[in-house]
């Protein structure tokens, strides 16, 4: 993994032995000095009385059922599985619940329960249905055992004071320092890996080193196992997000990630504000929650590059932590307010509190989407993500460029990637990872097979494919030891430009891509521009896909689809799920697909710097899979059959609308005319188009950052 | 046409002649003894308000523009076409602008406007671009003309008083009754039809008749152009509409159609309310406006049978003047509101203002959705669709029983099917009519090959298909001789049934099918329950498919989709469109398809009266279609290859969902199992099902009405 190579090494050096910090219970998102502000807060403020009766209500319906603590026995779903999880959100819910009540039944929830487990916890084997090297005692994977931990110290955190001292010494004795030497010691190897599993072993260990006053656990989490800063949390925080805060597995992810990241940063917080955690490189954790929010389109979704589950929303549980614990420990930004009145909850906390009170009082804005340039890798000069943006958090057209590095292993092989959403729609979409999460029927609710064979291969992306291959074959090893290179971005009002180049996905083969969202006065809207060059002294088969929503409505050529024996376009790398509907062959080089996108029409013009040669490809997904596991997709591809430099022009504007209700179509015709390249060199992309009457000069200098790109009337 | 044979003739007499009618203007929509009342409520009612802020920024709007009558020369959405279409918007545009603001500038654009027409309609011959006996003299159909004079003559009527006389006189002398002799002469075949143009061309002429009091216009459209009530606009509510307030081409159509009949009643109605034309054949009009928000799903969506554009909903304008006038004139239902504000408009007239007000009382009460038989037919008796519905307007299941008669050119042959809508969704889907309806780069807009060769066919809708074939072999002639016929229909609190049989539609085939919403205690959703019989003294192959929405998650059976070289399944009847993915024997005639649609699951069960031979075909939509017309469309077929009676029993039932941002999946295993067919000949139908442990059987007894359907445990 190139980001394990390049190490930053942040001089922070923490001491803790024999270092006392205050010990009152509860410390962690709630704390004791705080109690009695959340009790009346949740009276008075919306958000928190309505999170609160949820709380209550989960906790309430605990109290009433049997009290289940089975050996465990079944795997990821089932009946032992689904037990366990559901207890340590019972103990965290009547954890809350007693804190704000004040009832000791809750308390004598968690204590029972908890003696229950301790009776029990040390008899437990390693998982019986445990895979290689990564098996749990309660559950089949450990990571399901650290995250019952970080929930579960949380609850007993709560209930502390309510329960017996000699309880507690009997909980901690048997259960959590068993739970903590399983943790240090037989998962010793995650607790020292570089990765998502290993920070929830971390956290879990860390706040029950601070709950449990065992000083020694904390520095184990956060200086590593070897307590020299080589593992642990703050090499984590190192080599896992870019001084941008990005994770290098992408936004599905890095939302994952989150949670125990800033949980347990606020414990620290907490036990050891000197330790200053949240300015911790330049308040990196703030930088990581507010680029998960920056990774997602207006409609709350994150951008599914890379193995994403498609719906995934900042609305799930760990954003909600975050962004509490972001506005209520690091920078109170009111634009956050909105996301949180979007996620319409709180965690019932110090944060929460800050935050159902500040939108009580109308401190909310609207949350701040930014054009911005993303950097990837522990230096953040590994390549990145570009984001354009354009319109109103009501209407906005969004496009996303990922030029980012590799990133481990679910990371996709779509180098030089775009998509584009506009009208709160998918225009230019990804298809995200191919599984159906957590419906047992599909392959177990993990990842399917067309995972490999089709979600991560190049040809599924919105980028370009050369010789009907992946970029470095689909191999990761190689994948990852280079990333794209920035060559330009910028964001003025009326010309936003993003250009990155790789020269390692194809050996032999340089691929620069440049794409733009570019204001012309009387148009509505931006025109997205894209320019997609590749350069090789050999002569190779250059495929660029676009893989649209909607139904395609009009071209510039006739359409002559499969009438039967409809074939796979190909035998690997992703082609061998497509079905080739129909190929043209567009003698001029040049010529447009309209689709209808959710009542909007997209018109795409392109034009080849090769003309004669150009294919259009129409294809849909489903070949070669037996199960039926792909979901419907299709795209144009613009295909290149042989040349060595070759150079896709395309512009893409949404043009009119049709409302079915009232049956009125407005602006069926596209208005970018006569799409030309110019001239296409290393050094220039000239390209000139028409648009109500006009004519249009298109620059682009790779040379001059400065004026990387110009267009002339 | 079966309804014309039928014709109910209804003993109602107009004595016209020489009688005479108060005389004001405005006197249609608007009524001059409301002006005041409405003037000011456009000031106090909120949707008054923003509804009249509409009317008066497009008058305003067209009193800046150039003012251009064009001689007519283009088709459908040429320029010359769209130019006349926006003058009559204009006109009544201003003339509601008048009334309201008391300006006189916007009768005078009206005023200028039609001396313009005035100066040229008697020099343009029938439009260049007209078809074969239906070209107007504007349009290029007669029916754009029809238009153009409804709303132009209420325009006028608004602007009547302060139009000089000697202006008048000339719009008159050489517009309007120039054109009432085009309408009545030279369009006398289309005014005289029984057919939505028909209804159009009659209301133009009498409601040009009552403005301008000639009441010999007037008389012809009531009683037709023969004064003898064998055609006009009596004959026409006699025989185009059932005595339930269906309209023979069904909701998509009605919608369409209601316009005319329901601005002219409110013309007969202001100008002679002797005739008590809102009370004629027990209130039909009220029938029909009722009837068709009831044929609409709780997304405000018409059930999309026959030749439909799926996102009708009752939003549109007719809707809007249904509602008004059925609320303000006919029966002022506090949930006929309900629809009004998702309508969020009203007409700026006598109506809208009532509604405007009441809604601003506060007096709106949830839109009452029953369950119900709908009869076709003059006379009611030819057939229905049943309706069933379980559940509040927030989350409702809904099943449409389609056993109409054939009703005319625009319906599919597609006798007992079903559609069924559930959270909000549909689940099992009607095709709707192939057509992008407007745009003209698909086959102009118009509607498209595949309307005839896929849309209409039997097997492109939710009902068996004998041999592969259609019903009546898609020949309309023979499908409007003969409809389906009712056998029972029941809407029980916790039984809602509803079974119909058809002799006819393949010759030797008896088709029964019986559907029912059956709510067990225990479950939070009603079981859908079908259970289709077909009987033959022949062998026949059985296909019944399930046009599903979603993904296919599950099945009984082990799926091997075609890897490459996808085949159509047929040749002919529509089976030529579809792709044949996978084909599955099923040895013991039983299983289940689980389909996840917008994260709920759907489990279809089904069970084979003759086990041994059933196949399950997956297909999907797309063969033969070479200019990519099809939109995506997927289905499961049972199919029985080989038997005489075949009985095929589903229940379908939504037993959970997936939270897709949580990430957790509820109730993902189906509760229904083991269903059987226990027996199966003329007079009965027995069932057994095992639900949450607890053994069901279910009878069905075709011979007793009273006790149709029995379920014990």
């Amino acid at each position: 993994m190139n980001c394990l190579k390049k190490l930053v090494l942040v001089p922070f050096c923490l001491i803790f032995i024999g270092q006392a910090y205050t010990q009152e219970h509860p410390g962690i998102m709630m704390t004791k000095k705080n109690v009695a502000a959340i009790r009346k807060g949740v009276n008075i403020y919306p958000l928190l009385k309505s999170a609160y009766a949820k709380v209550k209500s989960s906790a309430d319906q605990a109290l009433k059922e049997p009290m289940l603590v089975p050996a465990p026995a079944d795997g990821g779903g089932g009946y032992t599985h689904e037990a366990h999880k559901k207890n340590y959100t019972n103990i965290l819910n009547c954890g809350i619940a007693y804190q704000i009540s004040g009832d000791r039944k809750y308390a004598a929830y968690i204590s029972a329960i908890l003696l229950k487990y301790a009776a029990e916890y040390e008899k437990w084997p390693l998982h019986p249905k445990r895979k290689e090297g990564e098996g749990g005692r309660m559950f089949w994977q450990s990571l399901n055992d650290f995250v019952w931990q970080v929930y579960t110290i949380q609850g007993y955190d709560m209930a502390y004071d309510a329960i017996q001292p000699k309880d507690r010494q009997t909980i901690e004795k048997h259960l959590f320092i068993p739970i903590m030497d399983f943790f240090t010691k037989d998962c010793k190897e995650t607790f020292d890996k570089i990765h998502n599993h290993g920070t929830w072993d971390i956290a879990a260990v860390g706040m029950t080193g601070y709950v449990l006053h065992k000083p020694e656990y904390v520095e184990m989490a956060i200086n590593g196992s070897d307590k020299n800063g080589k593992t642990g949390y703050l090499a984590q925080l190192n080599q896992l997000f870019s001084p941008d805060g990005y994770y290098t597995e992408g936004p599905y992810y890095q939302r994952y990630a989150l949670l125990p990241f800033v949980i347990f940063a606020k414990a620290i917080y907490n036990y050891q504000p000197e330790l200053h955690i949240f300015n911790y490189r330049n308040q990196l954790l703030a930088k990581a929650i507010n680029t998960s929010l920056q990774l997602t389109y207006t409609n709350g979704a994150f951008f599914p590059i890379n193995d994403a589950i498609k719906d995934k929303t900042y609305e799930s549980t760990e954003m909600v932590y975050g962004l509490d614990i972001a506005y209520a420990d690091i920078n109170p930004q009111p634009d956050l307010l909105d996301i949180a009145e979007r996620q319409n909850t709180v965690i019932i906390s110090d944060a929460g509190l800050k935050i159902a009170a500040a939108i009580a009082a109308g401190k909310a804005k609207p949350f701040k989407y930014t054009s911005q340039w993303i950097g990837d890798g522990a230096s953040g000069n590994d390549g990145g993500l570009g984001i354009l943006r354009y319109g109103s958090n009501d209407d906005q057209q969004c496009l996303l460029f990922k030029a980012a590095a590799q990133g481990m292993g679910h990371v996709h092989f779509d180098r030089l990637n775009i998509l584009y959403y506009d009208h709160g729609q998918e225009v230019l979409a990804d298809y995200g990872a191919a599984r159906f999460i957590n419906i047992e029927t599909k392959g177990g609710g993990g990842y399917l097979p067309e995972n490999n064979t089709w979600a991560k291969q190049t040809v599924a992306h919105n980028t370009i494919v050369v010789d009907q291959s992946s970029a470095f074959k689909a191999n990761l090893k190689d994948a990852a030891t280079y990333h794209p290179d920035l060559l330009a971005f910028k964001a003025n009002a009326n010309i936003q430009v993003v250009s990155a180049a790789d020269d390692h996905a194809y050996p032999g083969v340089k691929l620069v891509r440049t794409t733009a969202l570019i204001k012309i006065e009387g148009l509505k809207k931006a025109l997205l521009l894209d320019v997609f060059k590749a350069s090789s002294a050999e002569q190779h088969q250059y495929d660029l896909p676009f893989w649209y929503k909607g139904n395609l409505v009009d071209a510039s050529f006739k359409i002559e689809a499969a009438k039967d024996n409809l074939k796979a376009l190909g035998t690997q790398y992703g082609y061998q799920h497509l079905w080739l509907n129909s190929q043209n062959s567009i003698a001029s080089g040049k010529g447009y697909v309209t689709v209808l996108n959710a009542n909007n029409f997209y018109t795409t013009s392109f034009a080849s710097s090769i003309p004669a040669a150009l294919e259009v490809k129409l294809v849909s997904l489903g070949a070669n899979d037996p199960q039926m596991n792909l979901v419907d997709s299709k795209a144009f591809i613009l295909s290149q059959p042989k040349a060595k430099n070759q150079t896709f022009v395309s512009i893409t504007e949404n043009h009119g609308s049709t409302d079915p209700v009232a049956e009125v179509v407005t602006g069926a015709a596209a208005d970018v005319t006569e799409l030309t390249v110019l001239g296409a060199n290393d050094q220039l992309t000239t390209v000139s188009f028409k648009l109500k009457g006009k004519q249009y000069t298109l620059r682009i200098n790779y040379t001059d950052k400065n004026n990387f790109i110009q267009l002339t009337q």
